[in-house]
């Protein structure tokens, strides 16, 4: 539900969020975890065009899982208050500078779950690995997800070692296909007991907040590692969060009808229209050739073939406790055209069909010193524009194999 | 390293523990966490015989992370200080009966990894999903593996409910294939940074302690969300871990040799000999109808294809970080017989060859208000009995569909 904290109009008196195209106005105020300049205490922080406002009085504590404990109309009044506070005509208060903070995670994530959400991804890496069976027979009926790594989670600006790994029978060593996928993260609310599924009716005011994931892959080691039981070592060697969490409160307005089934799905996951979040997505890639990086690919969140509420209900269908904090990605974020495939398996053709760079450069896959950058923002008539800011990795080399 | 504290003569001035058969003699000295009675306070205990003796002012805290971070050298240092508090002729302190004492899981989880580490185990379930092709081409060279969810641990005694899930294409109800899967526990030591793998002749010293884990299991659920990512709700409804864990200075004795292979590892899993871990496990049933549980199978840890060690260093070769007191678990702990079958998929050939049971009850897959209990033990000439204690559960009926 949006409300007069979504008024278009509302200016803030930091100079720096009225600028068009800023992704952090005050109709946005996402949440982070910072360390301010000479400081070394982490607290949380209100992100206001390119400022941050500290919040430790309204949430103290070194990580965001309090605020996503607490009820979404809980949520709402903070929300409030930060708005009074920085609006046009309130009276001024010291902020630090984004670019002299130090950001860390935003939350303490109990456990991280990654989805596979997009049809268009499932299809198309179906595709390459079974021609004949691209789709698996569950695809429609079964949200799909295996649980990834919380001790692998970096935020953005970390760099992501180039793992070793098994590449085939026999072959150890750097793995030769690192991949990205760009995600759209959801950090879970207030959550469940153990044994106490939740409706999918309720399941949005378990979404506390909205993120992007970079979930870098090793495609030559899931290859060779992931039957039976999914993949592990060629994803938990790194995966990347951007640092400032996009309330449930500052989406209200960009809820979007999700693309329709012609399969139905199972009572439990019936949804009233309106369950997708209409998150356009993008993909930059900055050789160390390169001064400025290129677009590899753009995306839209409501196009995913499961929305966030059926993720969450799915989830908890079986009785799986979701903790305040814990993280829900989303899978590779792509879409019908070329144009819209969110990772280098898709866009290259599994690395036959090499992207063209400027200057001549190309790829097939990540090089060493390659720096991938996520974006997004969200945009509707009549509403301000929200950024989520920025998840970014540069590909640091292997270690040796001393 | 075995040293005096393993010395089986050895006497405790708690009678209980010189018992012959009894699974925490002073040679074990196992450690968990327990609220006393009258008390809310969760603390540090060692088990001694049927007692507890109060360790919180020596590892203070309400969880054994703290105990898991330190170095082997300080571990060990601690097991001496509670064998010269418990043995014989020493000054008698109180102690709690452990009936008394409501346990809780004995670390908080950070991650929970759940290796397929037996071959007999792979081949059974192989056989039964692929007939003509049981043993997957990459069973012999990757330690395989999935992670599981740390926010469905619980521990032992806590009752497991019935979960609901699809079953099949447009079939939503409560499993009517619910398992268990007899495993053991790892209880990750010191652990390692993200990027900085552990190699395998260091491994060992990064094993804090050992338990008994049982991975319930929806086995119809599993068939069909398994593809392509592996298991996912037809695990993570609830994982019971047995609360002693018996600490890696305990079960120095009872390194063994594992079984050879027949197709050589790649370097970073070479071993030296004795990587293995002798530990006996059973799994006992007990139905509404039986006074006494029947044991269903026995099986022997140290018949697994991959050792603890390998387990480590495959797990970190990418750099995959592992924190104290993270649970790796080591998949179902099966053998080449009937009899040491560790779940009911490969017991009852996938349901079809029912388990007799006394008094005529059999079973196929378990029924509301069965028990499942885990049981283990070590032995060695010249070494005392170390038990595992046990780890139970009873099944609960699925919650209605309302």
């Amino acid at each position: 539900m949006t409300d007069d904290t979504h008024d278009p109009a509302r200016r803030s008196w930091v100079d720096s969020a009225n600028r068009l195209g800023c992704d952090f106005p005050i109709q946005n105020l996402p949440l982070g975890v910072f360390v301010p300049p000479g400081d070394n205490r982490a607290r949380v922080g209100v992100a206001i065009g390119d400022a941050v406002l500290d919040a430790s009085a309204w949430l103290p504590g070194e990580t965001l899982n309090a605020f996503c404990a607490l009820p979404a109309g809980q949520r709402a009044d903070l929300r409030k208050e930060w708005v009074r506070a920085l609006e046009a005509g309130a009276a001024p208060r010291p902020l630090f500078a984004q670019t002299d903070c130090r950001m860390l995670l935003p939350t303490a994530v109990g456990d991280y779950t990654d989805f596979y959400a997009s049809i268009h991804h499932a299809t198309n890496v179906g595709k390459l690995f079974r021609p004949d069976n691209p789709l698996l027979p569950n695809y429609k009926h079964v949200p799909i997800a295996y649980h990834g790594r919380a001790s692998s989670l970096v935020v953005s600006g970390t760099p992501v070692r180039r793992p070793n790994g098994q590449l085939a029978e026999g072959k150890f060593g750097p793995t030769r296909e690192l991949d990205y996928e760009v995600e759209v993260g959801l950090l879970l609310g207030p959550g469940n007991d153990l044994g106490s599924p939740i409706a999918v009716a309720d399941a949005r005011q378990h979404i506390a907040g909205v993120c992007l994931v970079n979930d870098w892959s090793a495609r030559d080691v899931q290859r060779w590692e992931y039957q039976p039981l999914g993949p592990f070592l060629a994803k938990n060697f790194g995966t990347s969060v951007s640092p400032w969490v996009v309330t449930a409160e500052a989406l209200a307005p960009f809820w979007a009808s999700a693309p329709p089934h012609d399969v139905p799905v199972l009572p439990y996951l019936q949804e009233s229209p309106s369950g997708a979040l209409d998150i356009s997505v993008e993909v930059w890639l900055r050789t160390p050739a390169m001064a400025d990086a290129v677009r590899m690919s753009h995306g839209q969140f409501k196009e995913m073939y499961w929305t966030p509420g059926q993720m969450i209900a799915h989830h908890t269908s079986n009785g799986c406790r979701l903790r305040p904090g814990d993280l829900i990605a989303s899978g590779t974020v792509s879409g019908p055209g070329k144009e819209n495939r969110g990772c280098l398996l898709e866009l290259t053709s599994r690395g036959t069909d090499p992207v063209p760079l400027p200057d001549g450069e190309t790829r097939t896959y990540l090089q060493d010193g390659d720096e991938v950058t996520l974006t997004a923002h969200c945009e509707r008539p009549g509403f301000a524009r929200i950024g989520f800011g920025s998840c970014s990795g540069v590909v640091l080399p292997a270690i040796g194999l001393g």
